[in-house]
């Protein structure tokens, strides 16, 4: 069985449109990369019972669970008590959290204001999520990842973190880009191929732009003979346009 | 009350990570600027059944909702089946978007394969949004506002819907963006201008680059007086920085 994942984008600001979210296609390209499978993604607000439930939900439902933001250590920043009690677990100040951060202000003569203890107030028990960039870990829960919403420490987090999933499977890939022609042109025959490969998964992506409209044509399988034979034949058929 | 709405981003490829999405902010931005809530977005893959729930689910709890993508012509578009059915509704072929397809592509000499048949085969008795680019319309069911994934398409339908749904009640916001100052060191003082306004929000946002960790304020209420109040307040505690 391929292993399933889903992700939680944890903020107001992504919702009422002051940010934009950057983290979804990293992550997405990540799980892809190491051959699971990202099968639902909730953005979700601020709201403690909220981000309670989602991931009581989606870690119930998925084999991996990765959550961003919310982990900062202001008023707002409320995902580690809510992942914490998800599980049904409390919050403590974490020992080695603490230390790193406490190591890492003194070295920049900045105060432990309570704003930044917060940081270390983690899940009772879990494990850390490295930060390379604020020092500050992620926690792990069970099977929840709990990253930061800031895009470049997400990403270092979510490279420390791939490597130690187990379970993935290759994910065989093949784009073909057609330009000028229309899905209008090509979809009917796409269809048939799409039925006939049944272990294939053939997406058909338009795209509209100054020169009209253009095809991609995505052809994915964990079966690599499979994946060889129908990118062949669906070659074959495009080359002729 | 205030009204919610629900976003569904519905495609493998945001997934898979072949594409990165671009219509969660475009719509967000527009649901703040009318006055709405966005509650929760989801993104699901090209699944009948995932979509068929979705759609309910998400319906049945937020005032409106809207999905984009799924409904091109080729054998993985099913939006327009999955919102239909669950509605108990059927798909059949809508004369007016028949009509003005059969224009467009008779002037272009296009032929109306079965692929651009498919464009019409709506939800039965559904409202059309209208799309200026590539002419074949979205649909409209119920309180449900099927878009095209495509992002220039999406933006052109999205301003076409937000003027005809009713009962936004303005957010009013101010920003203060502080440089060279992080969370850490103003978050204390934040937190307790948080709890004495209680109509308004107050976001903390933190960014990091080669200058170093900065903040932004976001201040938003539909309390215009409340929202002054406390705008100025952190206003007058920030300049001291």
């Amino acid at each position: 069985m391929v292993k399933t994942v889903g992700f939680i984008v944890i903020g107001d600001e992504i919702l009422n449109g002051r940010t934009a979210d950057k983290n979804i296609n990293t992550i997405a390209k990540a799980i892809d990369d190491y051959g699971f499978d990202l099968v639902e993604v909730r953005i979700i607000g601020d709201i403690h019972q909220t981000i309670v439930e989602t991931v009581k939900h989606l870690s119930s439902n998925y084999d991996y669970v990765f959550t961003s933001g919310g982990i900062g250590g202001t008023h707002d920043d409320i995902t580690f008590e809510c992942v914490a009690e998800s599980f049904g677990l409390g919050v403590e100040q974490n020992q080695v959290a603490f230390d790193r951060l406490n190591e890492y202000y003194q070295a920049k003569n900045l105060p432990l204001t309570d704003t930044r203890l917060n940081l270390t107030k983690m899940p009772i028990g879990c494990g850390l999520i490295d930060n390379p960039i604020s020092i500050a870990p992620g926690a792990i829960v069970e099977n929840v990842y709990v990253c930061a919403g800031i895009p470049k420490i997400f990403s270092a987090m979510i490279e420390n973190v791939m490597p130690t999933l187990s379970g993935g499977q290759t994910v065989y890939k093949q784009a073909i880009f057609k330009a000028g022609v229309g899905e209008g042109t090509i979809g009917d025959t796409i269809a048939e191929f799409s039925k006939k490969y049944e272990q294939v998964s053939i997406g058909s992506y338009p795209k509209f732009d100054e020169n009209g409209f253009s095809t991609e044509i995505i052809i994915r399988s964990r079966n690599k003979e499979q994946l060889d034979l129908c990118y062949n034949e669906v070659k074959k058929y495009l080359d002729e346009f």
